[in-house]
Protein backbone atom coordinates (compact mmCIF):
# COMPACT_ATOMS: atom_id res chain seq x y z
CA UNK A 1 0.00 0.00 0.00
CA UNK A 2 1.41 3.26 -0.92
CA UNK A 3 2.39 5.37 2.57
CA UNK A 4 3.81 2.57 3.94
CA UNK A 5 6.05 -0.01 4.20
CA UNK A 6 6.69 -3.37 5.62
CA UNK A 7 9.43 -4.04 7.92
CA UNK A 8 10.61 -6.84 10.52
CA UNK A 9 11.23 -5.72 14.08
CA UNK A 10 12.08 -7.04 17.05
CA UNK A 11 9.00 -7.09 19.02
CA UNK A 12 9.97 -7.19 23.16
CA UNK A 13 6.66 -8.34 25.33
CA UNK A 14 8.30 -8.18 28.88
CA UNK A 15 11.31 -10.04 28.43
CA UNK A 16 10.72 -11.97 25.86
CA UNK A 17 11.78 -11.25 22.02
CA UNK A 18 10.45 -12.21 18.54
CA UNK A 19 11.11 -10.80 14.96
CA UNK A 20 7.82 -9.83 13.52
CA UNK A 21 6.40 -7.81 10.59
CA UNK A 22 5.44 -4.70 11.19
CA UNK A 23 4.31 -1.88 9.03
CA UNK A 24 5.86 1.83 8.77
CA UNK A 25 4.42 4.96 7.96
CA UNK A 26 6.44 6.21 5.07
CA UNK A 27 8.40 9.63 5.60
CA UNK A 28 10.07 11.43 2.43
CA UNK A 29 10.89 14.89 1.58
CA UNK A 30 9.30 16.26 -1.37
CA UNK A 31 10.43 19.94 -2.46
CA UNK A 32 8.25 22.02 -3.64
CA UNK A 33 8.97 24.30 -6.50
CA UNK A 34 6.88 27.80 -8.07
CA UNK A 35 6.90 28.94 -11.53
CA UNK A 36 5.53 31.97 -12.10
CA UNK A 37 6.84 34.53 -14.85
CA UNK A 38 9.33 31.99 -16.64
CA UNK A 39 11.08 31.73 -13.68
CA UNK A 40 11.42 28.44 -10.76
CA UNK A 41 11.83 29.55 -7.49
CA UNK A 42 12.18 26.27 -4.67
CA UNK A 43 9.89 27.17 -2.09
CA UNK A 44 9.81 24.11 0.70
CA UNK A 45 11.27 21.16 1.22
CA UNK A 46 8.44 19.39 3.65
CA UNK A 47 8.91 15.66 5.01
CA UNK A 48 5.80 13.92 3.89
CA UNK A 49 4.36 10.60 3.75
CA UNK A 50 3.99 10.17 -0.44
CA UNK A 51 1.02 10.67 -1.91
CA UNK A 52 -1.98 13.26 -2.86
CA UNK A 53 1.59 15.23 -3.71
CA UNK A 54 0.09 17.64 -5.94
CA UNK A 55 -2.87 17.81 -3.61
CA UNK A 56 -0.54 19.21 -0.65
CA UNK A 57 1.88 21.20 -2.85
CA UNK A 58 -1.77 22.96 -3.70
CA UNK A 59 -3.00 23.32 -0.40
CA UNK A 60 0.07 24.51 1.00
CA UNK A 61 0.20 27.56 -1.62
CA UNK A 62 -3.15 28.33 -1.32
CA UNK A 63 -2.79 28.37 2.82
CA UNK A 64 0.19 30.55 2.03
CA UNK A 65 -1.99 32.85 0.10
CA UNK A 66 -0.37 32.40 -3.09
CA UNK A 67 -2.92 31.09 -4.98
CA UNK A 68 -6.56 31.40 -4.21
CA UNK A 69 -8.99 29.66 -7.21
CA UNK A 70 -8.07 26.71 -9.14
CA UNK A 71 -7.63 29.20 -12.26
CA UNK A 72 -4.48 30.19 -10.11
CA UNK A 73 -2.57 27.12 -11.03
CA UNK A 74 -2.09 26.49 -14.78
CA UNK A 75 -0.28 23.31 -14.32
CA UNK A 76 1.57 20.95 -11.70
CA UNK A 77 4.23 18.75 -12.35
CA UNK A 78 6.69 15.80 -11.18
CA UNK A 79 9.88 16.69 -11.51
CA UNK A 80 11.69 15.40 -14.78
CA UNK A 81 13.84 12.52 -15.33
CA UNK A 82 17.04 15.14 -15.00
CA UNK A 83 16.29 14.98 -11.53
CA UNK A 84 17.94 12.31 -9.27
CA UNK A 85 14.22 11.82 -7.45
CA UNK A 86 11.59 13.23 -9.31
CA UNK A 87 8.87 11.84 -7.19
CA UNK A 88 10.65 14.16 -4.70
CA UNK A 89 9.77 16.97 -6.71
CA UNK A 90 6.44 19.08 -7.52
CA UNK A 91 6.25 22.13 -9.52
CA UNK A 92 3.53 24.22 -9.21
CA UNK A 93 3.12 26.17 -12.18
CA UNK A 94 1.21 29.95 -11.79
CA UNK A 95 -1.50 30.93 -14.40
CA UNK A 96 -0.25 34.40 -15.98
CA UNK A 97 -0.71 37.31 -14.07
CA UNK A 98 -0.92 36.02 -10.65
CA UNK A 99 1.14 37.90 -8.80
CA UNK A 100 4.45 35.93 -7.11
CA UNK A 101 6.65 37.64 -4.76
CA UNK A 102 9.02 35.52 -3.64
CA UNK A 103 10.65 37.62 -0.78
CA UNK A 104 7.63 37.91 0.75
CA UNK A 105 7.63 34.12 1.10
CA UNK A 106 11.03 34.63 2.33
CA UNK A 107 11.46 32.90 5.47
CA UNK A 108 15.30 31.99 7.18
CA UNK A 109 14.83 29.12 8.99
CA UNK A 110 12.18 26.85 9.41
CA UNK A 111 10.75 25.69 13.01
CA UNK A 112 10.19 22.14 13.90
CA UNK A 113 6.55 22.88 15.84
CA UNK A 114 3.50 22.71 15.07
CA UNK A 115 4.03 26.14 13.67
CA UNK A 116 3.42 27.29 9.92
CA UNK A 117 4.54 30.40 10.66
CA UNK A 118 7.76 29.13 10.57
CA UNK A 119 10.84 31.83 9.70
CA UNK A 120 8.77 34.30 9.48
CA UNK A 121 10.45 37.33 9.50
CA UNK A 122 8.59 38.85 11.98
CA UNK A 123 5.84 38.76 14.66
CA UNK A 124 3.99 40.98 12.70
CA UNK A 125 3.16 39.10 10.34
CA UNK A 126 1.42 36.98 11.70
CA UNK A 127 -1.01 38.65 12.61
CA UNK A 128 -1.67 39.48 9.09
CA UNK A 129 -2.07 35.88 8.74
CA UNK A 130 -6.06 35.49 8.59
CA UNK A 131 -7.42 38.32 6.77
CA UNK A 132 -10.29 36.27 5.05
CA UNK A 133 -14.09 36.82 6.62
CA UNK A 134 -15.57 34.81 9.59
CA UNK A 135 -16.82 31.21 8.19
CA UNK A 136 -20.05 30.67 7.79
CA UNK A 137 -22.97 28.93 9.84
CA UNK A 138 -23.70 25.29 10.06
CA UNK A 139 -25.74 23.22 13.46
CA UNK A 140 -24.22 20.30 14.64
CA UNK A 141 -25.67 17.92 17.22
CA UNK A 142 -23.65 15.95 20.09
CA UNK A 143 -24.90 13.06 18.04
CA UNK A 144 -23.44 14.20 15.30
CA UNK A 145 -20.09 14.72 16.42
CA UNK A 146 -20.33 12.02 18.50
CA UNK A 147 -20.63 9.26 15.73
CA UNK A 148 -17.29 11.07 13.69
CA UNK A 149 -14.74 9.01 15.16
CA UNK A 150 -15.69 5.57 14.24
CA UNK A 151 -16.56 6.72 11.03
CA UNK A 152 -12.82 8.32 10.79
CA UNK A 153 -11.29 4.53 11.91
CA UNK A 154 -13.30 2.72 9.56
CA UNK A 155 -12.36 4.87 6.78
CA UNK A 156 -8.73 4.68 7.76
CA UNK A 157 -8.49 1.00 7.41
CA UNK A 158 -5.27 -0.52 7.09
CA UNK A 159 -3.12 2.74 6.69
CA UNK A 160 -4.07 3.65 10.44
CA UNK A 161 -2.10 0.30 11.54
CA UNK A 162 1.07 1.84 11.47
CA UNK A 163 -0.23 4.09 14.34
CA UNK A 164 2.12 6.56 12.82
CA UNK A 165 -0.23 8.94 10.51
CA UNK A 166 -2.14 11.61 11.29
CA UNK A 167 -5.78 12.14 9.41
CA UNK A 168 -7.63 15.29 8.49
CA UNK A 169 -11.44 13.84 7.62
CA UNK A 170 -13.73 15.99 6.14
CA UNK A 171 -17.67 15.99 6.59
CA UNK A 172 -20.14 17.17 5.34
CA UNK A 173 -23.35 18.22 7.53
CA UNK A 174 -25.11 15.02 8.31
CA UNK A 175 -22.00 13.46 8.99
CA UNK A 176 -21.46 11.55 6.01
CA UNK A 177 -17.27 11.75 5.20
CA UNK A 178 -16.74 13.79 1.93
CA UNK A 179 -12.54 13.10 1.97
CA UNK A 180 -10.00 11.66 3.95
CA UNK A 181 -6.37 12.36 4.05
CA UNK A 182 -3.26 10.78 5.70
CA UNK A 183 0.24 11.87 6.54
CA UNK A 184 2.80 11.56 9.17
CA UNK A 185 2.21 15.53 9.41
CA UNK A 186 -0.80 16.56 10.38
CA UNK A 187 -0.29 19.63 9.03
CA UNK A 188 0.45 17.82 5.58
CA UNK A 189 -3.04 16.07 5.89
CA UNK A 190 -4.81 19.56 6.44
CA UNK A 191 -2.83 20.72 3.34
CA UNK A 192 -3.62 17.57 1.27
CA UNK A 193 -7.69 17.94 2.06
CA UNK A 194 -7.55 21.31 1.27
CA UNK A 195 -5.42 21.04 -1.67
CA UNK A 196 -7.82 18.48 -3.46
CA UNK A 197 -10.83 20.96 -2.64
CA UNK A 198 -9.18 23.93 -3.97
CA UNK A 199 -7.93 21.46 -7.22
CA UNK A 200 -11.87 20.53 -7.36
CA UNK A 201 -13.42 23.89 -6.89
CA UNK A 202 -14.88 23.06 -3.75
CA UNK A 203 -13.71 25.84 -1.62
CA UNK A 204 -14.86 27.72 0.87
CA UNK A 205 -15.85 24.36 2.07
CA UNK A 206 -18.71 26.36 3.68
CA UNK A 207 -21.30 23.52 4.70
CA UNK A 208 -18.65 21.12 6.14
CA UNK A 209 -16.93 20.11 9.62
CA UNK A 210 -13.01 18.80 9.83
CA UNK A 211 -12.08 16.21 12.14
CA UNK A 212 -8.39 15.70 13.04
CA UNK A 213 -6.75 12.44 14.38
CA UNK A 214 -4.38 14.37 16.73
CA UNK A 215 -4.17 18.18 18.52
CA UNK A 216 -5.51 21.40 17.00
CA UNK A 217 -2.72 23.50 17.24
CA UNK A 218 -2.95 27.38 15.87
CA UNK A 219 -2.02 26.30 12.30
CA UNK A 220 -4.64 23.96 12.01
CA UNK A 221 -7.69 26.15 13.43
CA UNK A 222 -6.10 28.65 10.78
CA UNK A 223 -6.31 26.43 8.12
CA UNK A 224 -9.76 25.77 8.60
CA UNK A 225 -10.24 29.24 8.73
CA UNK A 226 -8.85 30.08 5.48
CA UNK A 227 -10.48 27.22 3.73
CA UNK A 228 -13.88 28.79 4.94
CA UNK A 229 -14.13 25.51 7.00
CA UNK A 230 -16.59 26.07 9.73
CA UNK A 231 -15.51 23.55 12.81
CA UNK A 232 -12.98 22.04 13.20
CA UNK A 233 -12.87 19.08 16.04
CA UNK A 234 -9.98 17.02 17.10
CA UNK A 235 -9.66 14.00 18.73
CA UNK A 236 -6.82 15.38 21.16
CA UNK A 237 -6.40 19.01 23.30
CA UNK A 238 -6.64 22.11 21.22
CA UNK A 239 -3.22 24.88 22.00
CA UNK A 240 -4.51 27.87 23.43
CA UNK A 241 -3.57 29.74 20.66
CA UNK A 242 -6.14 27.86 18.19
CA UNK A 243 -8.44 28.52 20.87
CA UNK A 244 -7.88 32.42 20.27
CA UNK A 245 -8.02 31.75 16.36
CA UNK A 246 -11.21 30.07 17.15
CA UNK A 247 -13.12 32.39 18.44
CA UNK A 248 -11.83 35.39 16.63
CA UNK A 249 -12.94 33.87 13.48
CA UNK A 250 -15.91 32.23 14.57
CA UNK A 251 -14.50 29.10 14.28
CA UNK A 252 -16.30 25.80 16.31
CA UNK A 253 -13.49 23.98 17.74
CA UNK A 254 -13.91 20.96 19.55
CA UNK A 255 -11.71 18.84 21.35
CA UNK A 256 -10.60 15.42 23.05
CA UNK A 257 -14.02 13.98 20.43
CA UNK A 258 -14.90 10.45 21.62
CA UNK A 259 -17.87 7.99 21.32
CA UNK A 260 -19.39 9.63 24.42
CA UNK A 261 -17.65 13.14 24.94
CA UNK A 262 -16.40 16.49 23.64
CA UNK A 263 -15.19 19.71 24.33
CA UNK A 264 -16.33 22.68 23.10
CA UNK A 265 -13.72 25.44 22.90
CA UNK A 266 -14.84 28.07 20.85
CA UNK A 267 -17.75 28.46 18.39
CA UNK A 268 -20.68 26.44 20.79
CA UNK A 269 -23.53 28.68 18.90
CA UNK A 270 -23.01 26.10 16.36
CA UNK A 271 -24.19 23.35 19.04
CA UNK A 272 -27.95 22.54 18.66
CA UNK A 273 -30.09 20.95 21.40
CA UNK A 274 -27.82 22.17 24.07
CA UNK A 275 -29.52 23.62 27.03
CA UNK A 276 -26.23 25.77 27.99
CA UNK A 277 -25.12 28.91 26.54
CA UNK A 278 -21.54 28.96 25.00
CA UNK A 279 -18.23 29.65 26.86
CA UNK B 1 1.25 27.22 36.49
CA UNK B 2 3.69 28.31 33.51
CA UNK B 3 2.79 26.86 29.71
CA UNK B 4 -1.05 26.15 30.85
CA UNK B 5 -3.98 28.68 30.30
CA UNK B 6 -7.37 27.52 32.75
CA UNK B 7 -10.41 28.24 31.03
CA UNK B 8 -14.23 26.95 30.73
CA UNK B 9 -15.66 24.95 28.01
CA UNK B 10 -18.68 23.37 27.65
CA UNK B 11 -18.13 19.91 28.36
CA UNK B 12 -20.70 17.20 26.73
CA UNK B 13 -21.46 14.12 27.32
CA UNK B 14 -23.73 12.05 25.60
CA UNK B 15 -26.47 14.98 25.24
CA UNK B 16 -25.69 16.32 28.53
CA UNK B 17 -23.34 19.52 28.34
CA UNK B 18 -21.63 21.84 30.93
CA UNK B 19 -19.45 24.65 31.72
CA UNK B 20 -16.27 22.78 33.18
CA UNK B 21 -12.83 23.88 34.21
CA UNK B 22 -10.62 23.05 32.24
CA UNK B 23 -6.60 23.66 31.31
CA UNK B 24 -4.83 24.24 28.08
CA UNK B 25 -1.24 24.13 26.95
CA UNK B 26 0.02 27.56 26.12
CA UNK B 27 0.93 27.94 22.43
CA UNK B 28 2.46 30.99 21.25
CA UNK B 29 4.91 32.47 19.03
CA UNK B 30 8.82 33.31 19.74
CA UNK B 31 10.75 34.75 17.30
CA UNK B 32 14.32 33.27 17.21
CA UNK B 33 17.34 36.27 16.58
CA UNK B 34 20.77 35.47 16.16
CA UNK B 35 23.72 38.28 16.29
CA UNK B 36 26.85 38.12 14.62
CA UNK B 37 29.86 40.52 13.85
CA UNK B 38 27.69 43.32 15.07
CA UNK B 39 23.94 42.49 13.11
CA UNK B 40 21.05 40.79 13.69
CA UNK B 41 19.32 38.25 12.32
CA UNK B 42 15.78 37.42 12.57
CA UNK B 43 16.08 33.59 12.05
CA UNK B 44 12.77 32.13 12.65
CA UNK B 45 9.57 32.55 14.46
CA UNK B 46 8.13 29.26 15.98
CA UNK B 47 4.79 28.42 18.27
CA UNK B 48 6.16 26.83 21.20
CA UNK B 49 4.97 27.08 24.94
CA UNK B 50 6.47 29.51 26.86
CA UNK B 51 9.31 27.99 29.17
CA UNK B 52 12.87 27.52 28.78
CA UNK B 53 12.94 29.71 25.83
CA UNK B 54 16.57 30.45 26.20
CA UNK B 55 17.43 26.95 25.92
CA UNK B 56 14.80 26.38 22.81
CA UNK B 57 16.80 28.85 21.00
CA UNK B 58 20.28 27.24 21.91
CA UNK B 59 18.72 23.58 21.04
CA UNK B 60 17.97 24.66 17.99
CA UNK B 61 20.97 26.62 17.03
CA UNK B 62 22.91 23.46 17.91
CA UNK B 63 20.68 20.99 16.28
CA UNK B 64 21.36 23.65 12.99
CA UNK B 65 24.92 23.79 13.17
CA UNK B 66 25.22 27.48 14.09
CA UNK B 67 26.67 26.28 17.28
CA UNK B 68 28.78 23.46 18.72
CA UNK B 69 29.43 24.36 22.01
CA UNK B 70 28.38 26.36 24.96
CA UNK B 71 31.56 28.87 24.71
CA UNK B 72 30.09 29.37 20.99
CA UNK B 73 27.29 31.68 23.06
CA UNK B 74 28.30 34.52 24.32
CA UNK B 75 24.82 35.35 25.43
CA UNK B 76 21.27 34.86 25.53
CA UNK B 77 18.71 37.58 26.01
CA UNK B 78 14.78 38.39 26.31
CA UNK B 79 13.73 41.35 23.58
CA UNK B 80 13.82 44.59 25.30
CA UNK B 81 11.56 47.13 26.21
CA UNK B 82 11.13 48.64 22.93
CA UNK B 83 9.47 45.55 21.33
CA UNK B 84 5.76 44.89 21.36
CA UNK B 85 6.58 41.34 23.27
CA UNK B 86 9.49 41.56 24.90
CA UNK B 87 8.45 37.88 25.85
CA UNK B 88 8.14 36.50 22.48
CA UNK B 89 11.57 37.35 21.12
CA UNK B 90 14.67 35.51 22.04
CA UNK B 91 18.14 36.48 20.89
CA UNK B 92 21.46 34.40 20.61
CA UNK B 93 24.89 36.58 20.39
CA UNK B 94 27.46 34.47 19.39
CA UNK B 95 31.25 34.83 20.44
CA UNK B 96 33.43 36.48 18.77
CA UNK B 97 34.88 34.55 15.98
CA UNK B 98 31.71 31.74 15.37
CA UNK B 99 31.39 31.85 12.13
CA UNK B 100 27.60 32.55 10.77
CA UNK B 101 26.50 32.47 7.25
CA UNK B 102 22.58 33.39 7.19
CA UNK B 103 22.50 32.40 3.67
CA UNK B 104 23.43 29.17 4.23
CA UNK B 105 20.38 28.89 6.49
CA UNK B 106 18.32 30.58 4.20
CA UNK B 107 14.84 29.49 3.46
CA UNK B 108 11.91 29.81 1.46
CA UNK B 109 8.93 28.46 3.57
CA UNK B 110 8.66 26.88 6.62
CA UNK B 111 6.24 23.68 5.84
CA UNK B 112 4.62 22.68 9.05
CA UNK B 113 5.22 18.57 8.98
CA UNK B 114 7.35 16.84 11.81
CA UNK B 115 9.75 18.41 9.30
CA UNK B 116 12.95 20.33 10.48
CA UNK B 117 14.37 20.61 6.75
CA UNK B 118 11.63 22.92 5.50
CA UNK B 119 12.34 25.19 3.27
CA UNK B 120 16.03 24.07 2.44
CA UNK B 121 16.86 25.00 -0.95
CA UNK B 122 17.47 21.35 -2.08
CA UNK B 123 17.25 17.99 -0.86
CA UNK B 124 20.73 17.51 -1.84
CA UNK B 125 21.25 19.51 1.85
CA UNK B 126 19.00 16.89 3.47
CA UNK B 127 21.78 14.33 2.87
CA UNK B 128 24.55 16.52 4.60
CA UNK B 129 22.44 17.22 7.91
CA UNK B 130 23.99 14.47 9.36
CA UNK B 131 28.02 14.74 9.39
CA UNK B 132 28.92 14.29 12.65
CA UNK B 133 30.61 10.49 14.17
CA UNK B 134 27.82 7.53 14.88
CA UNK B 135 26.82 8.01 18.58
CA UNK B 136 28.16 5.62 21.34
CA UNK B 137 27.69 2.77 22.97
CA UNK B 138 25.42 1.50 26.32
CA UNK B 139 23.19 -1.76 26.82
CA UNK B 140 19.51 -1.55 27.43
CA UNK B 141 17.12 -3.99 29.00
CA UNK B 142 13.78 -4.84 28.46
CA UNK B 143 12.92 -3.72 32.12
CA UNK B 144 14.38 -0.64 31.88
CA UNK B 145 12.95 0.84 28.91
CA UNK B 146 9.25 -1.23 29.94
CA UNK B 147 10.05 1.08 33.23
CA UNK B 148 10.44 4.51 31.73
CA UNK B 149 6.75 5.31 30.26
CA UNK B 150 5.73 5.74 34.11
CA UNK B 151 8.35 7.75 34.85
CA UNK B 152 7.83 9.99 32.41
CA UNK B 153 4.00 9.85 33.39
CA UNK B 154 4.95 11.07 36.99
CA UNK B 155 7.08 13.34 36.03
CA UNK B 156 4.80 15.39 33.81
CA UNK B 157 2.08 15.85 36.50
CA UNK B 158 0.22 18.29 36.15
CA UNK B 159 1.30 19.96 32.47
CA UNK B 160 0.28 16.45 31.13
CA UNK B 161 -3.50 17.08 32.27
CA UNK B 162 -3.70 19.45 29.17
CA UNK B 163 -3.23 16.82 27.29
CA UNK B 164 -2.24 19.19 24.54
CA UNK B 165 1.67 19.06 25.45
CA UNK B 166 4.41 16.91 24.15
CA UNK B 167 7.38 15.77 26.50
CA UNK B 168 11.40 14.52 25.76
CA UNK B 169 13.05 12.93 28.46
CA UNK B 170 16.20 12.06 29.39
CA UNK B 171 16.98 9.37 31.36
CA UNK B 172 20.64 7.64 32.81
CA UNK B 173 21.61 4.29 31.75
CA UNK B 174 19.71 2.99 34.93
CA UNK B 175 16.58 4.46 34.11
CA UNK B 176 16.59 8.03 36.41
CA UNK B 177 15.18 10.59 35.14
CA UNK B 178 18.10 13.34 34.11
CA UNK B 179 15.52 15.99 32.32
CA UNK B 180 12.38 16.43 31.34
CA UNK B 181 11.30 19.18 28.67
CA UNK B 182 7.59 19.90 27.68
CA UNK B 183 6.15 21.84 24.55
CA UNK B 184 3.03 21.71 22.38
CA UNK B 185 5.77 21.34 19.64
CA UNK B 186 7.27 17.56 19.87
CA UNK B 187 10.19 19.33 18.03
CA UNK B 188 10.12 22.00 20.39
CA UNK B 189 10.74 19.74 23.47
CA UNK B 190 13.72 17.76 22.22
CA UNK B 191 15.43 21.31 21.33
CA UNK B 192 14.51 22.40 24.43
CA UNK B 193 16.22 18.89 26.00
CA UNK B 194 19.13 19.43 23.94
CA UNK B 195 19.87 23.06 24.27
CA UNK B 196 19.88 22.70 28.75
CA UNK B 197 22.45 19.92 27.80
CA UNK B 198 24.64 22.05 25.56
CA UNK B 199 24.41 24.94 27.89
CA UNK B 200 25.59 23.26 30.55
CA UNK B 201 28.21 21.28 29.14
CA UNK B 202 26.79 18.02 28.86
CA UNK B 203 27.16 17.16 25.57
CA UNK B 204 27.67 14.89 23.98
CA UNK B 205 25.18 13.18 26.08
CA UNK B 206 26.38 9.49 25.40
CA UNK B 207 25.31 7.30 28.44
CA UNK B 208 21.63 8.26 28.20
CA UNK B 209 18.12 7.60 26.77
CA UNK B 210 15.93 10.00 25.68
CA UNK B 211 11.87 8.95 25.22
CA UNK B 212 9.39 11.15 23.86
CA UNK B 213 6.02 11.27 24.19
CA UNK B 214 4.42 10.92 20.38
CA UNK B 215 5.72 9.65 17.28
CA UNK B 216 9.62 9.33 16.20
CA UNK B 217 10.17 11.31 12.98
CA UNK B 218 13.28 11.61 11.23
CA UNK B 219 13.96 14.85 12.98
CA UNK B 220 13.71 13.59 16.44
CA UNK B 221 15.74 10.47 15.42
CA UNK B 222 18.60 13.23 13.37
CA UNK B 223 18.44 15.57 16.75
CA UNK B 224 18.95 12.60 19.17
CA UNK B 225 22.22 11.43 16.97
CA UNK B 226 23.39 14.85 16.61
CA UNK B 227 23.79 15.29 20.42
CA UNK B 228 24.99 12.24 20.68
CA UNK B 229 22.32 10.57 22.42
CA UNK B 230 22.71 6.47 21.96
CA UNK B 231 18.88 5.25 22.10
CA UNK B 232 15.67 6.86 21.21
CA UNK B 233 12.57 5.66 22.72
CA UNK B 234 8.73 6.82 21.66
CA UNK B 235 5.82 6.26 22.77
CA UNK B 236 4.04 6.33 19.64
CA UNK B 237 5.31 4.86 15.99
CA UNK B 238 8.15 5.94 13.97
CA UNK B 239 8.38 6.87 10.56
CA UNK B 240 10.47 5.09 7.83
CA UNK B 241 12.99 7.60 7.81
CA UNK B 242 13.37 7.60 11.48
CA UNK B 243 14.36 3.89 11.26
CA UNK B 244 16.71 5.16 8.04
CA UNK B 245 18.71 7.64 10.17
CA UNK B 246 18.87 5.43 13.08
CA UNK B 247 20.36 2.54 10.88
CA UNK B 248 22.58 4.71 9.62
CA UNK B 249 24.04 6.24 12.76
CA UNK B 250 23.50 3.08 14.95
CA UNK B 251 20.96 4.77 16.78
CA UNK B 252 18.61 2.28 18.91
CA UNK B 253 15.36 3.02 17.90
CA UNK B 254 12.61 1.46 19.94
CA UNK B 255 8.90 2.46 19.49
CA UNK B 256 4.94 1.59 20.87
CA UNK B 257 7.09 1.69 24.52
CA UNK B 258 4.53 0.50 26.60
CA UNK B 259 4.47 -1.03 30.64
CA UNK B 260 5.17 -4.27 29.01
CA UNK B 261 6.15 -4.28 25.18
CA UNK B 262 8.20 -2.01 22.98
CA UNK B 263 9.41 -2.62 19.23
CA UNK B 264 13.30 -2.55 18.16
CA UNK B 265 13.35 -0.65 14.88
CA UNK B 266 17.00 -0.01 15.09
CA UNK B 267 20.15 -0.73 16.63
CA UNK B 268 18.95 -3.73 18.62
CA UNK B 269 22.48 -4.57 19.64
CA UNK B 270 22.53 -2.68 22.31
CA UNK B 271 19.52 -4.72 24.35
CA UNK B 272 20.67 -6.95 26.35
CA UNK B 273 18.90 -10.68 27.36
CA UNK B 274 16.96 -11.26 24.38
CA UNK B 275 17.35 -13.84 22.85
CA UNK B 276 17.03 -12.99 19.25
CA UNK B 277 18.93 -11.41 16.78
CA UNK B 278 18.99 -7.59 15.52
CA UNK B 279 16.61 -7.38 12.83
Amino acid sequence: MQGTQGRHVLAVRGEEASLRPDLLAVEEPLEIRVTAGGRCFPLAVTMRTPGHDFELAAGLLYSEGVVRRPEDIAAIVSGDESEPHPDHVVEVRLAAGVPFDPQSLSRHLYTSSACGVCGRASLEQLRGLCPRAPVGDMLLTPALLQGLPSRLQEAQGLFARTGGVHAAALFDREGRLILLREDVGRHNAMDKLVGALLLSGRLPASDTLVLVSGRASFELAQKAVLAGIPALAALGAPSSLAVQVAEAYGLTLVGFLGARRFNVYAGAHRLAGEGTSAP
